[in-house]
């Protein structure tokens, strides 16, 4: 029939919440689950349409909120990072709601919850990194242009799911250092892990709203172009 | 008809050489053409195994040899390393045997020259990114755990050729000062680039004959099948 688009609202911690899962519904069958973090202005169309492209690919996707029903921001106002800021502070609590949301997603009747991941973008990046830093049961995520400062809970040892970031080398959040320590981190705890930098990328490189102005922000198409292949290609193989 | 090898000898600075071609002789069409340079060992039945896999997937490649004709060492002897020495201490020998071995692929009936690519294997991943860096008319290079420090003589700039770095992150001849020094000096040179870094895996992680011992050398099958896949997204996007 086609792709169907659903919005799905669901308790946590601070909630309700409220998210949009997308899947071809020419099929009741279970298929594989991804959760789609959204970046510093929470739960928006352009989230929804990642979560339909990736029903495209014959999975089933549920763009979640981790701020709250209602709780979104605009760009460059004094007020774009509010709900992002409170869950930097609070890492427990972001991963109360990335609990949450993966349980909403596990509980749609077609997804098969054994065979799940979670991928996020700039802040949402940060968060699919905390979940598999703190086990959720995903076989894998993806970082695209994520925050890489650990949360201050111990992680899982060894990590289990397969951890694919995609950095712009360009990215002003992400300088050399922080990502040689990701890469330690990740060694550390015995993950199975992959960074792929992006020359002359940086922040938001998958963003189309966002004009690549030179100064380390916005969207790049080789960049946006690879690093989805790059996920496609992992999810062939923990998916097949 | 299948894949053919066809024995070639050819000449340069410090010549003759002899590699080994790989095609697909279903049809004498012009295609694109893959150059395939060897690591410490030299010229090898491993390489020309490289090249049939790059045939089955539609290319002409042409694992060539940058010792000179006769000239191969084995692992673990004091004399491994004597040739690439040779070429370590010369790096405008290795440029001119580059291009005569490119000329080489080149010069075959069924390659279209304006659409070339170059990988390598450890050694060879260096010269492949020395390809790149003299600007040697390839639309893209690979380097499979190479090794990064930069050529007495001046890059081109800007690098045309898609650069892709596969690295094993806990190669003990990339640590990452040497990745992130290479990450500055594409950039600097305007190069369209990517570095795909691998956790766990080592030096020489697709080299099927050395076993991983902990030591940062050895195969990583995760590590060898991605990398190879990166190269088959690469290519597509060059080749199409």
């Amino acid at each position: 029939m086609g792709i169907r688009r659903e919005t799905i609202v669901y308790e946590g911690p601070g909630g309700p919440f409220e998210g949009v899962a997308a899947w071809d519904d020419a099929t009741d069958d279970r298929r594989p689950g991804v959760l789609v973090i959204p970046n510093i202005l929470g739960q928006k169309e352009s989230d929804n349409v990642v979560a339909e492209r990736l029903a495209e690919l014959g999975y089933v996707a549920f763009a979640c909120d981790v701020f709250g029903q209602g709780k979104r921001t605009e760009r460059n106002t004094p007020e774009t990072s509010k709900y992002m800021d409170e869950l930097n502070a609070d890492r427990p609590l972001l991963r109360g709601r990335l609990e949450a949301s993966l349980a909403a997603l596990k509980a749609l009747p077609v997804v098969d919850g054994d065979r799940c991941a979670a991928i996020g973008f700039c802040f949402g990046g940060k968060a699919a990194l905390d979940i598999a830093r703190f086990g959720a049961g995903v076989l894998a995520v993806v970082s695209f242009h994520g925050v890489y400062d650990r949360p201050d809970y111990d992680s899982v040892s060894p990590i289990a799911a397969k951890v694919l970031v995609c950095h712009g080398w360009n990215d002003p959040l992400g300088p050399p250092d922080a990502v040689t320590a990701l890469g330690e981190e990740l060694t550390d705890a015995n993950a199975d892990w992959q960074i792929h930098a992006y020359g002359g990328a940086g922040h938001a490189f998958t963003d189309r709203e966002m004009e690549d102005t030179g100064s380390g922000f916005g969207f790049n198409a080789d960049a946006d172009r690879r690093s989805w292949q790059a996920m496609k290609d992992l999810f062939a193989e923990v998916f097949g």
